[in-house]
């Protein structure tokens, strides 16, 4: 059985997901599940089946180690798994204080970052608390801007071609889509020299092309 | 050399820190960093020599493979560490497949809720985008309801005396704090019995007590 992955083109999650199951060389069902159509189909009861938090990525997957099918949530928990078990591109160094740094710039994005900017939340911001549409931009840019100054400066003492290192790691995993999101936001990225060069080693990638959100079927829908 | 744990009585992410060193029985120094005295020392030149994301926790802990000084932020980063070097209290499984639906859990809470709730959210919602001071706490219970009514679901289906079985993961370490956070703010948790329930075993453990804020030198300061 091949994986299936639940997402949206769009979702930063998602993304990240895509990211490592091409790097990885993984095959895998892509199964669109359309954030904003229908009030969102993520929050269809059949959905809620595979996850009740209504998020996405979901993905199912066979357990190597019983052949039941596990449907895991969380896209760092995934790529936890699908580094576990498919070790042959290590996306987590094995030694654990390398392993320690590499998460750590993970979840700076994955953490810091993409929760509080997702869709929900600004959905939340202008129908439950009832700001102006223009609040959502103003949002994501004060979110952008501190966390990616401060990645700036790790940067600076972590990377080499990517993020840690001359590896591809997980941290490169998380920032891509933020950096896509970031752009459609038109958040300047000129303070960040060592991001934009980072990105622009990441972008050659074939797998980092593979999965971005335009090269999706659902693109644009 | 101790782990040195920069933190702050009631931040989430130090009370992971906090819980973990506990179980794990791991002396540390604990060195408060106080959040709102004098604008938040978080924000000044020394602490963000430790951390220019400006965030607690931050741990200080020896490399073990060259004895050099590790300086490690993001709460979850700091765990898989702690699991990795001390390892004779396990908080992540080692099957892949069980150690996946552990940080699942554990980033329902971690990536879905807590950082979407945190001191400096509740404070830019009021400071930047001039909502009243209410909406604090009807932010809170927006989050936390929908978070914990999808975690529910998932202690139906994976907990036994703890969130994951009958040993404590990081799952249990990631949702005390955000039951401490959901009390403070006053959110009904009738709705969720199993909750309730993972909760009751997990306060009656010393090493939950110790770590718990109240607890700590910083305390109500």
């Amino acid at each position: 059985m091949k994986p299936k992955l639940h997402g949206y083109w769009r979702s930063s999650a998602s993304y990240r997901v895509r990211i490592a199951l091409a790097l990885k060389g993984i095959e895998y069902d892509y199964v669109p599940v359309h954030l904003l159509r229908d009030g969102g189909e993520q929050k269809s009861a059949r959905y809620q089946q595979l996850n009740p938090a209504q998020l996405v990525p979901t993905l199912e997957i066979a357990n190597t180690a019983n052949g039941e099918t596990l449907c895991l949530n969380q896209s760092l928990a995934i790529i936890e798994y699908l580094d576990a078990i498919y070790p042959a591109v290590r996306l987590i160094p094995a030694d654990p204080a390398q392993a320690a740094v590499v998460r750590m710039l993970a979840l700076d994005m994955a953490a810091d970052l993409q929760p509080v900017t997702n869709l929900r939340v600004l959905q939340a911001l202008t129908t439950d608390f009832a700001l102006p549409e223009t609040a959502k931009g103003e949002w994501i840019k004060l979110w952008v801007t501190r966390t990616f100054a401060a990645f700036e400066q790790r940067l600076q003492r972590y990377a080499g071609h990517y993020c840690y290192g001359d590896h591809v790691t997980l941290a490169d995993v998380c920032l891509v889509p933020q950096v896509y999101n970031a752009k459609r936001f038109g958040v300047d990225l000129t303070p960040y020299p060592n991001l934009q060069r980072v990105i622009a080693n990441l972008e050659a990638l074939p797998a980092l092309q593979m999965a971005a959100p335009e090269a999706q079927v659902d693109a644009n829908s």
